[in-house]
């Protein structure tokens, strides 16, 4: 992504724009394969959309930006004789988002009782979807804003390929059955020893964070770069492990108020939590359900599926804190770290690898990509300077900047080529259902 | 039902048996036929249970009542070496409705985000529990105790077919596409007239209601007969009609608090309600969503799809009253009135009917049996000396008596040989999903 | 109430009208008289209105529904120059209970939220519609109908002032000094035994139930006579005590569903409920906390503050029923008990008061009037050929008629002459917070 | 406060000590003075709390942390004989707010329906508190943790007097006889013309925010100094009014979803917003209520009852954004203005008043203290290297930085000496309640 010769992620001529689209919608379609019919259809939380819904969802977002968009342009220019024609009116409404712009959305809590269009007819849809696109795509009728739409498009959609896979694992977790996604390598023990954790220094200073590649493509949240002061800090060499975790745990962590912000306890007590989501105490011993189903707890790898008020309070307790978004992206841009070597979507674990002795002695703070996105202690808010995208998509970041912390580096279901030093994840601070990890500071 | 010739509802012989058996589970996989996979999974309301899960739940009542109950007595009695084994011991949990006895359910508004066992693994389900009923049946393990249970679980399993007609009608209707469930007669139309409403008397005096045919199949709460003591009053000569109630909607009924209980206005500025439920005028044109789709509003069809709380706000809009179940009961009994004629869910029509002069010429108070339940003004209370059904099986019907009202008739979607003069359905007094209806009575 | 000679509830004479005005505003006020100013404002649940809320209500429905009333009337008649003028427009907003033809009513919730006006503006308030009252009754402003709608107003001011002593014991009781509203005869100890208890027998057959006293005021809910047919039935001869309901409780009869109607048990999880309202386990000793303050529980008291739910889920632990509201009544009316002798507001205690041997010698079936409203096994609802009051106060009762189950009898926070065979009391099945308890029948 | 003489926040003798508490005890008395003892009770919203919990609270605070606390510590030092005995144990209970650490806090939402203690035995508690509290500041039990928790309750105190107004103005508010609290000058009208709105430019660097004031009072969230980079950026010369926010409401502002973030376009839907809080639209012509009353709208007063979600669209309306409380800082320091001149409590109007042309010429960005705390757009958050309060007291403002925005500047009801360049008020984006306006910046 940032080199300098052909990156899969930034076409830029016919070809690469076509290959690149066929990728992302296939790529989204095989995540959905091992699913069963019934599987496409869950929705167990509001915020944990049904797989069908994900695969519409993700193709309405072309009809609504490019396809019906340019379509009365183009005919206007003579580029094409009949505007494009929707397959059907009501997808506009059961497919859309949360783009008021562009109608009301269908409910998000009810996007898991439509049973119609079924799922084949979901897959018809995309179908019907790619040959305009393609046809757009290698044709005069792609234009700047065509192209821009169309990389905004693909970036989308990795955003929902991930949300498809978090999603049905919660979808999933809640079934007393604890259903396989997909059995992966996952449960090959990882090592039995790991590194010390220990904190490498950073100098103080003015720096920069923020969207600094011409030619590549970033969110407008990434941008404009912003000079950030950062005092003097240090950053974990790793990432808490699942057996650090459980120490906060057995020494009453979940108890104890004084290790918690305010709201946070109120969800501990409320919604009862005593650990991070999805594990399970089996007489006695510790398991974690994973996409693989469920599994003995290995207390090497790091801790995931912790809100932002677990990861505080387990820095609070350890005697840390967590990282801003501005030292996590120095330390990474210091380092020269890559995305490369992370553990991501494309490792095909789907589930935290432990870190080894190589990973730290070559990266000196190893684990900064993939695995689990690392918690910062930043607010999620705009950039000095920032401009929200263009009518019409401008809805699609801008308006969250309230009430959400900042996630940095990548899971280990996010795909590698949609990560980079500037990305910036968002979530409130009590969720727990992404694959979430804590990273300290001090 | 109520002949003394061989009667399919309550079979005496072996083979009887074995064909009874078989008939109730086949009607049940024939209501689901017409579904696409994805349909079974719906759940749009807590009170509408997914297809699927009608389909587990009627399998499990076998599992849990006779096929686990009895087998470790026959393994005691040398009828049987090995015990009943469960295909998945958590079927117990998951297809549990509400019986405590038997151990905690799987929490009602989760059925429809469970997406295993799969359709297919549930009719797999089905055949498990099936080959081994059968056996039972066909056997010297066929006791008095199994006759009862397995007649039991017949009527069972009749009442979640008509629930699966109701709750998928609701289900999918809440989707914009307005799906059709099947293709049936109704949308030819009803007769262009019909006869007036006219009020037919009875005389007072002590009379009985209940269950009085030995040897038939009776619910526990409609036992033991119940002397009651009636003044003189009149019925209506048919049901109310869509024209009828439209009336009462454009004269602003659903606008004036002084027709209705206090619940029931509660109900209406918190919910909105403005006509019955599945009713839908679009562009000044009244339809209503049927199990056909969306069709044009027949005026002439008695109305359904109200609650009680509209029944009884129309009933004194107009200026009569709701008859009590025991004025129901006797206008049946006194009237020699059998179900044969109403129209039930075998006419296949699964929709109202408009009344005929002919209907009313036969039966003089026409429509008592059939096309929608009629809300009775009686509360949902035992009879006096009513035991509830044995240990085990004891929470079927006695634990739900408060706050709900009784219903009488059976509707359009009810199984002819499932209904009787003594049959005591009930709601609670909000309910609009079933195919419930107005009956008046001054 | 039901001598010939003078009545006090039910005046005929000028004078008699003003005395009988005069004692019921009274008896209110010096019910209030004990409270702080704090205590008249407090409402800790919805249904607990403040006293002030209670003082200024009863005052408004003599202006809603006499003074405005017939003030134009009287002007026109000329019996008046000027039409009634409110003395605050707005309090005809803040003072409305549910009464949707006058106007919309101030939230209930919110009442405990309104400091103004003051208590000392609300007994001004009260002085003034009083003034304007005791000059319409000495005056040949008295017709029939302001006849009918003071001895109206007069027992719903009763009603409330039994609301105000449930009201303040619930609103007082959640706070943990417990506060005292008045300290009486209650902490002496009743007798140290009680009689056994047994069942006393009735005849079949039909009987009547319903307001009989020609000139005598009653609710419209106890219209017209209704006939009964009643099964040969037994009532216990008391109620059942404190002691026998903590054998309920220790036999673990709130962890056992079997006892309980579906919603019961509902309550019983979600509520946590673990004993009547108002009892506390201290250290092991029971106390329950009563107007005068936190006192040890008396064993041989009638146990009060259950719900219908625990109610029944008593008689079912202990092998009986509850009576229905028509046993209650003809059991009364054969056995000539009057409400004389029971234990009303009027005898001081504001508490319950153990049976003696004496009690049952002299009445066969004791307590029947008095100490705690008897939950019967009858669904509130209207009797055959039942009328709503006149135009404008017709919401006083009919409207609640679903969902509630009747209550006889009167408790000891009643006033003595408000009481009467006929008189329908009538509550949610969960409520707790009256002085409600267990009449046992079989 | 920024003086180098006697600094009556900041007592370094004993009789400076005892002229500080006092005089703190003092205000928050007189601030409850016009009030009826029914206005002390009212708590229309769980964060609106009743004068007569905080007139306990206030006082609870110096129990619980410095009279309990050193208690003991002193006896065992000789200093007294008698460890402090509290008034009533229960009120540790009671005016707890939310210290963990002390205890369970009796529920917030339930604070007004406490009746006793009554409001004179109030008085009595805090007159109680008064006499250790004088002895102990008069004596030498004064050590080092007593003043700085004398200082830390003055200040603690203060902020409970801010509360004190806001909250009974939310708490009246919702009467509909609008009560008064106090007749202020608030109606004499402003100035006809106010000056236009200008943007005033500060340069960008590295800058320093936080408390910098050896030996004065500061909050732990103000510390230590925090280093922040600012780019350029211009001011608002004054507060968005009355009249620029009705012409963002004429103009359909709380009508079109884009101004607004996504959480507050939830608020304004649900809530139904359509103006700040408590202005009413009488008959076309806006009003708005305050603390003396319901007044006329004055265009020309600054906005105030906005949230944060109201400020930001506002902002975003007009083509401007928030500034950050970096930006605000600055600009305060750098413009060398102190409170003095604001409109803080002590000119007695507690309202907003107009910015006049003087006020822009003698400070080049007017009304940066006083009138409103005013919305950035920084969240709540810790500054680098942050430490709580000591054990015992760390939970006063710590476990609240999470999803809440920083406020800058004192408001109308702010004692002017409570105030200071560095101070951080925080609330929820959706707070309305509080006196909190609009700076616009670009």
């Amino acid at each position: 992504m940032i080199s300098e010769e052909f990156d899969i992620a930034n076409p830029t001529q016919t070809d690469e724009y076509l290959t690149y689209y066929k990728r992302i919608r296939k790529d989204t379609e095989d995540l959905a394969s091992p699913l069963a019919i019934e599987d496409y259809m869950i929705q167990a939380m509001t915020n944990a959309s049904p797989t069908k819904w994900h695969l519409g969802h993700t193709s309405w977002f072309f009809e609504a930006f490019i396809l019906k968009k340019f379509s009365d342009l183009q005919k206007t220019q003579g580029l094409i004789t009949e505007p494009y024609t929707p397959q059907n009116e009501k997808y506009n409404y059961l497919f859309n988002s949360y783009y008021q712009d562009v109608g009301t959305p269908w409910p998000r809590h009810q996007r898991g009782n439509v049973s119609r269009p079924t799922v084949q007819e979901v897959y018809g849809f995309r179908e019907y979807i790619d040959s305009f696109m393609l046809n757009v795509l290698d044709s005069n009728l792609r234009d700047d804003n065509v192209e821009v739409l169309t990389i905004l498009g693909g970036n989308h959609e990795q955003q929902h390929q991930e949300l498809i896979l978090t999603d049905i694992k919660y979808n999933l977790s809640i079934n007393p059955l604890y259903p396989v996604y997909k059995k992966t390598d996952t449960l090959q023990p990882g090592p039995t020893e790991i590194p010390d954790l220990e904190f490498v220094p950073f100098d103080s200073g003015v720096i920069e964070i923020g969207h600094t590649t011409p030619g590549c493509f970033a969110f407008d949240n990434e941008m404009p770069i912003k000079k950030v002061y950062l005092e003097k800090y240090k950053l974990a060499n790793r990432l808490v492990t699942n057996g650090e975790f459980l120490q906060f745990i057995n020494a009453g962590g979940y108890r104890d108020h004084r290790y918690w912000l305010s709201e946070g306890w109120d969800k501990v007590r409320t919604e009862g939590w005593s650990s991070p989501m999805h594990w399970h105490n089996i007489d006695g011993t510790w398991h974690n359900y994973t996409l693989s189903g469920l599994k003995r707890l290995d207390l090497n790898e790091p801790v995931t599926h912790v809100s932002y008020f677990e990861a505080d309070a387990y820095a609070k307790w350890s005697g840390k804190r967590l990282p801003t978004e501005g030292e996590w992206e120095h330390a990474v841009r210091t380092l020269g770290i890559t995305p490369e070597n992370g553990n991501f979507r494309e490792s095909g674990l789907l589930h935290t690898r432990a870190v080894t002795f190589e990973d730290i002695e070559q990266q000196k703070v190893a684990q900064l990509y993939g695995d689990v996105w690392e918690w910062t202690a930043s607010s999620y808010l705009p950039y000095p300077g920032f401009n929200v995208l263009a009518e019409g998509i401008s809805e699609y970041n801008g308006k969250f900047m309230s009430s959400q912390f900042v996630l940095r580096g990548g899971s280990c279901v996010t795909p590698v080529d949609h990560i980079r030093p500037s990305y910036r994840n968002f979530w409130h601070p009590d969720t727990q259902f992404q694959f979430s990890g804590i990273r300290l500071a001090e």
